[in-house]
């Protein structure tokens, strides 16, 4: 399979833990400030915020954050300030996803607003979004505020986007990058720049990690669209599906949607537009997306989008930290094929 | 009455007049760039932004950064920034309410969310915020950072309260005031105190505007909270009411809960926790609120904060600017009475 042969060609290791270990004793710290900060004594603050932590995912745009500072030799401590407030971000970000989605599962746990409601997970979003802020001024980095703000906006605007798209087919590949790139790429993008931008590096420097933040957001979202069909296994994982049942429109869709029949095409105005989404839709579903290399391609796609991530971090030096970077980007690749 | 003699005696114009004339021409160039920061190729956001801003309110907020910075002779432009930030954060707020509440209808418009729908309003909000914070940056302020950042977050924190206390009627009227000084009050401080920020004055005149902004938020909630129960007036206004059928514990509720009979509480049960607010639940609501001085003593309160709020300034050199500030505390207290 060429997904395959391309990481070969790479022989990369194809892990994060690399930049777990590289990351350890600085995401103890971030740990520690994540529910310091997330304290607050209106009790239902700190515990969203403490389910939210424990439930925790990866937190992989924290430690792009640390890296990325470290690789440039850092020292100091605003490098985890602005790791939290990049978590926060994300965190603030996924209480609202879930409202605007309705969402009732997310990592298989139940979603905060299934628990505590609608209203809780509006407001405790804004919380963490207004704790961020304040950890960032705390840094006193105008260049850091400037980058996340920006950032915070390009999210919103995203996530705007993607309603207004929601559920339309006819969506074009460009103007579905263009949603994925604003609601994920652009804060793997800001994560990766802080490094440069605490570690007072120049242009270069900065441009480098947004470009590799930028396309590494891309590959990984790609690959999560991919990973909600089953990706290329034969045997489905369990959370497939979930995308298919809400009727989003990804990349796997899109692709099975332009290159079906005329039935096919009438399969999925009825899955997505009409919430036809039975099991057994589902496994036509990925039939079709098989049969027209959708997932395949979009697979492609990301390991695209990987190679520059790659490519962008080339003209820096070669150290532990930014080994540790690159395999992340195999290792997020390396979870669909 | 004891409120309107309390009025007589300051003699003051009542007026926000003052106000309106000092900051006319920066509220032109903040009225432009509130338009200018809501653009987005994203259709549905400028659709939403401008109809909240022809809705528009008295734009009190954005004023009082305005004149808090013109009074310590501030002649650069950071101000018009600072004052559409404040603004912004004022109005992601209202839409996120509107989203918790579940309101139907502000300021005798219907809701962006009955317009748009939820999803849509907690999105937008957001993107607003974001707005907000990169104007903040703009300026360079970091001290105006602070400030905003810090009112951001206590902002949520004061709605999340509120949303715990939801219509329990044995919240103290401490309490009551933790929720309002931090809803209301804490970006009132805080429009207010960009002034002296941005003009680069000291810790006192910070303080003052600071005290101000505070006190006079006090004082506009308590108001408002009178007003929905038709203030002082023996006719009623038009927006009467709305409180009452939300089932909102406001002072005028906890003050006439309090001091009522047994058989009273009963009734404050039906209606706040219950929902039976008819026309007639309503009338007698008021009934109960007139016969035990509930609405003059909250009207009183706000009389208290708004005296406060007046001795705040008084350290300062008399100006124009100042005497408009004044004339906004009697103006916020005459509403009622």
């Amino acid at each position: 399979m060429a997904v395959v042969v391309s990481m070969d060609r790479k022989g990369k290791s194809a892990s994060i833990q690399p930049l777990l270990d590289l990351t350890a004793s600085d995401m103890a710290r971030v740990n520690e400030l994540i529910l310091s900060k997330a304290g607050s004594d209106v009790r239902l603050i700190p515990e969203i915020a403490r389910y939210l932590v424990t439930a925790g995912g990866k937190r992989l745009r924290p430690m792009l954050t640390l890296a990325a500072a470290r690789m440039f030799g850092y020292a100091g401590d605003a490098h985890i300030k602005l790791s939290t407030a990049v978590e926060f971000m994300h965190t603030a970000t996924l209480l609202h996803d879930d409202v605007v989605d309705e969402s009732g599962m997310r990592r298989g746990s139940r979603t905060a607003r299934v628990i505590w409601g609608n209203q809780a997970s509006v407001l405790v979003g804004d919380f963490l979004l207004g704790q961020a802020f304040r950890m960032m001024v705390d840094t006193g980095s105008l260049a850091a505020l400037d980058v996340l703000s920006t950032a915070s906006c390009v999210i919103a605007e995203g996530e705007v986007m993607q309603l207004a798209a929601a559920k339309n087919l006819e969506t074009t590949e460009d103007e579905y990058l263009a949603v994925i790139k604003a609601k994920t790429a652009a804060l793997f993008s800001a994560a990766a720049e802080m490094g440069p931008i605490i570690a007072g590096m120049g242009a270069a420097e900065r441009a480098a990690l947004r470009s590799y933040g930028i396309n590494l957001g891309y590959a990984f979202q790609l690959v999560d669209d991919a990973l909600d069909y089953g990706g290329n296994a034969k045997d489905l994982g369990k959370n497939v599906g979930d995308d298919f049942r809400e009727g989003k429109v990804t990349l796997p869709v899109l692709l099975a949607y332009r290159r079906g029949t005329d039935v096919d095409r009438a399969f999925w105005r009825g899955a997505i537009e009409k919430g036809e989404s039975s099991d057994e839709a589902l496994g036509h579903a990925i039939g079709l997306m098989r049969r027209h290399g959708a997932l395949t391609d979009t697979i492609r796609r990301a390991v695209s989008y990987g190679e520059v991530a790659r490519d962008a971090l080339a003209p820096l030096p070669d150290t532990a930290h930014k080994g540790a970077l690159l395999d992340v980007i195999d290792y997020c690749v390396a979870r669909v094929s």
